[in-house]
């Protein structure tokens, strides 16, 4: 029988250790450090040959040097023989750029999907995708998990789905809030924003019933949290009684801290696929783990077994 | 006819303005910066339908973030429809890892090739690859220019070669130090390392005739600069009355600028495939352009000429 091997590269340690206790195995030897010239210097430290590999890595800033430790990883397992190398990306960096927004713009989550065939992946475990479009920029066979179950769990054990309302912070996010909703049973509502006329501020107008509720934002990906806090407040000056804001990944660029605390978000609930740095560990921010989701998944695939019970029977 | 357009990215403009000013045409417009969690975006602000687009852009330090912008450039220009993509790339990072020197490790130069080729480049022209064997990691058409007659240009017009001997500070680099001397008419000698016990410096010992002689060193690249430096000293007391050194790529990472102020190196001559920070500009260090010689190359693959007799006439 092959063996299950799971190897960590730099962005998210943390999280590989959880992942690796989840599936009963310890992390593979491996350095992974950086040349005088900050070259990226990789050494797997034990054999691999004929074994089911493993690779961690959120593709989280630093984007490029992330994203190229994970191709070196691939191509020097590649090149020692592993059997198969299943990467794992928490965080799929990159995933906004998906589409020819305007004239002669790269496609750059294509190209990474396309760079990570080229070195040797030959599977993907990725969770929430941006865009679910991604999985067709990869001809490899790809699983993807929902962190929702986890932030569901979250307010259902702190019985903060009572009074609820999961909201939409844009009309691209509903049909994930109304899995939220599902799970909280609880109705749901959207923050329909536009542009009256042009140079003109927007207007967050809010569609459905949110006053005397408790509302609870959820998002694939919180970055510069202009979206999300401005919501917030669209929300208090609706009546909402307080507001809760949820997202799978925490990129939090720029001026997302300040305005987190700021905002009247109570408390924000992430996922772990994404490390937080200590400056961003702030007593607003919860991070529920994906380790025990990912893992499990990990031990399903490595068994053959279909992933999407994992998470498919919370919601039916 | 199709049209000839050249683009820069942001690891070296300053050569590549030298480079367009050679070749006779402006830069085209794009603008090359980051979104607000560090991911790249690229505008190319003008069609470039039809064109035969030429990139410049060396993957010197940063060089993760360089090497992404290159990919995410070339992968923007093929989907914008250029009917060639040439990446000039002047200084050619991971070059050095060009091989498996020990069990499982990457040969990140052949990724880097086919990361190019899978994004869409259709040429390559690069300057002194640290292996002539990287030409064979592309599937495309590679031109292979070299720096070594830029450089013997300044010995010469400053009358150094005179009384001088040129240097090759190990054994791989016989070849170039061999052209260096051809041009110069000045005879070679080669620093040989050994260590004469495991566990005991090592000893530099110099075969062939310096007493009383100037001697320039060449190499391709001069990184951490102990090589260079170690075997400055070497030379002189070795009894040579002076030292010059000499290479293509100054990469200069880590100690470099304290080791090369310290020595007994009168100058250290380089080229300007790697742009050199101001803290790195020291009285040491002289730059001779290779914008010349890079847009003259651009200039006849463009007219379907060989590019060869641009260095080979000055030599045979
Ligand atoms: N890292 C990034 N930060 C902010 N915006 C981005 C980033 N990457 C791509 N975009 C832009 O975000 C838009 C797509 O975002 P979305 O509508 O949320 O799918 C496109 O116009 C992209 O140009
Ligand atoms: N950026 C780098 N800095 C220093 N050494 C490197 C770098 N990249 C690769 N190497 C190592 O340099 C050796 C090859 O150098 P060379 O013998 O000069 O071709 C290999 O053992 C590589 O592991």
């Amino acid at each position: 029988d092959p063996k299950l091997k799971i190897f960590a590269l730099n962005s998210n340690k943390p999280l590989a250790e959880k992942i690796a206790e989840a599936v009963g195995v310890k992390l593979g030897k491996t350095s992974v450090d950086r040349f005088s010239d900050g070259e990226i210097r990789i050494n797997i430290e034990e054999s691999i040959r004929g074994d089911q590999v493993y690779i961690i890595q959120s593709t989280s800033a630093p984007v490029n040097d992330n994203l190229m430790e994970l191709l070196i990883m691939i191509d020097a397992l590649r090149r020692a023989s592993a059997k198969t190398i299943n990467v794992v990306i928490p965080y799929y960096g990159y995933a906004r750029q998906d589409r020819k927004a305007r004239s002669r713009e790269p496609i750059t989550a294509k190209l990474v999907a396309n760079m990570l065939e080229t070195a040797g992946a030959t599977r993907i475990l990725a969770l929430d995708l941006h865009a679910a479009q991604i999985q067709g920029f990869f001809d490899i066979p790809l699983d993807h998990l929902m962190g929702a179950p986890l932030l569901a769990d979250y307010f259902l054990n702190h019985h903060l789905d009572e009074d609820a309302v999961v909201v939409s912070p844009d009309h691209g996010g509903v049909t994930r809030a109304r899995k939220l909703a599902e799970f909280l049973k609880a109705p749901i509502a959207i923050i329909d924003k536009r542009r009256p006329r042009a140079n003109v501020a927007e207007v967050m107008n809010i569609i459905g019933d949110v006053k005397g509720k408790r509302a609870i934002m959820i998002d694939d990906m919180i970055d510069t949290a202009g979206t999300i806090t401005l919501g917030a407040q669209a929300l208090m000056d609706a009546g909402a009684t307080e507001v809760y804001a949820s997202c799978t990944h925490p990129v939090l660029s720029g001026p997302a801290i300040e305005r987190i605390e700021k905002s009247p978000i109570k408390k924000l609930i992430v996922t772990d696929s994404i490390a937080l740095p200590a400056e961003k560990q702030i007593d607003k921010i919860v991070q529920v783990s994906v380790g025990q989701l990912m893992g499990q998944a990990i031990k399903f695939i490595h068994e053959n077994k279909p992933v999407s019970p994992l998470f498919k029977n919370r919601f039916h």
